[in-house]
């Protein structure tokens, strides 16, 4: 069984792409960004272990969009792990508005929904960025929603991880997930225990592209490994003897 | 006057010291700890920025306590940068179990202390780490105050240097903070608006020694610099054209 589970979050790199709010819109980030990421991915792992990064993560998952996907497959070939796509890791949906290039944001159409048709789409997404909980974008994915995903995502992610602990040798377990702004705040915000409807999180909190945020889990009890029946305990906090640590968020491995 | 004004906490290395908790007692780092964070941050600065670190701080501020003043003064003299103590930079006072070593903890006598006088000091420090909002340390400086002293301290600074800007012909102003765990806790809560009695912040985030913490205020309307007047509007998070980031946090330097 494990007794010590490191988690890296890294965000996908900058989008090839006009500006504008990504979410589940497509966008590709240009192979050379991605390598630049990955070999300082590669430094941070070889500076933070004295070791070689090669198979440094046991486990890579990925956002299945193409920004995030791209370059987790980029790690998984060069340091030959599988990469396992999690559908649930994707983006929040900024419905109408997402992916419109700002420079085209005006010429959205808002006057089908009652609710902002009086509102100009730039007013209204700048609206929406200071205080995504409170503001609805049209055909989006609620904010709460976006949440109880997230939360769901990564109470099943761990529970299979520990489950697989069960039945492996290794003491330690760590894990990649290569994906998006909106999640790793999502994550953050569960693991500190923080009102993810605080605005403060998204307008002032960056997570810039390509950096890195790692959470650990660890048994503080050697007698008392993860397992299933803890597991609860780590995400209730109610146990002295197993806990999270957010040990750096937003960690710049490029400038 | 600037338009940008970047501020890096800088924690300080690793004490040379019987593990304790070590708030307002002094205790020193090893030289070769020192030089190590000195040498990684220039490593990340130059990095982070393409160019060299000598002089890349405008000011240095310190804490008084020697763990933090004697790396602050190594890197003020290899960058030929002024170093400026402020005592209300200082860790929170932790009282009668301030740098206690925990192998003589059980000696410590609560008698004296009605409230605490039935706990074991181990278990009473255990308590208080767990929710240091909650549970008052004997003789220690309360964590409403210390919450005040750090929040007040942010303001004084942030209102001086915004006043220098005035008379100063760069856009741009670049402070380094050596610190402690505490008051980078109490000014990232004060920045993101976060509670600062919530007990993750204090047992799951971790700031590790050497790590560093980036915020950056800004004007995002380059006719409307950073003065006294809207730096107000900054602090009340009331202004869309000029807001803090919080860039990075606990970035590590050494591993």
């Amino acid at each position: 069984m494990f007794n010590l589970i490191e988690i890296d979050l890294l965000r996908h790199g900058k989008v090839d792409a006009p500006p504008a709010l990504y979410g589940v819109t497509d966008a590709f980030v240009a192979a050379e960004e991605n390598h630049k990421i990955v070999t300082k991915l590669s430094q941070f792992i070889d500076r933070s272990y004295d070791n070689s990064s090669t198979g440094h993560y046991d486990e890579i998952y990925t956002s299945p969009l193409t920004r995030c996907r791209s370059l987790a497959q980029l790690i998984g070939r060069q340091t030959k792990t599988e990469v396992k796509t999690l559908s649930t890791l994707q983006e929040m949906n900024f419905g109408l508005l997402d992916g419109v290039s700002f420079d085209e944001l005006e010429t959205v159409d808002l006057s089908a929904f009652p609710q902002v048709s009086q509102q100009k789409p730039w007013s209204l997404l700048e609206a929406f960025w200071q205080n995504p909980a409170q503001v609805n974008l049209p055909l989006a994915e609620p904010l709460i929603d976006f949440n109880r995903r997230i939360i769901q995502m990564w109470q099943q992610l761990l529970s299979q991880v520990v489950h697989q602990g069960v039945t492996c040798k290794n003491k330690q377990k760590k894990l990649l997930l290569v994906c998006h702004g909106g999640v790793i705040r999502m994550i953050l915000a569960h693991i500190l225990n923080l009102d993810w409807t605080n605005p403060s999180l998204y307008s002032t909190l960056a997570i810039a592209n390509g950096s890195l945020t790692r959470i650990v889990i660890s048994s503080l009890n050697s007698d008392n490994p993860l397992n299933s029946e803890n597991l609860s305990l780590v995400e209730s906090s109610s146990s002295a003897s197993l806990h999270y640590q957010v040990k750096h968020i937003a960690t710049p491995l490029i400038s």
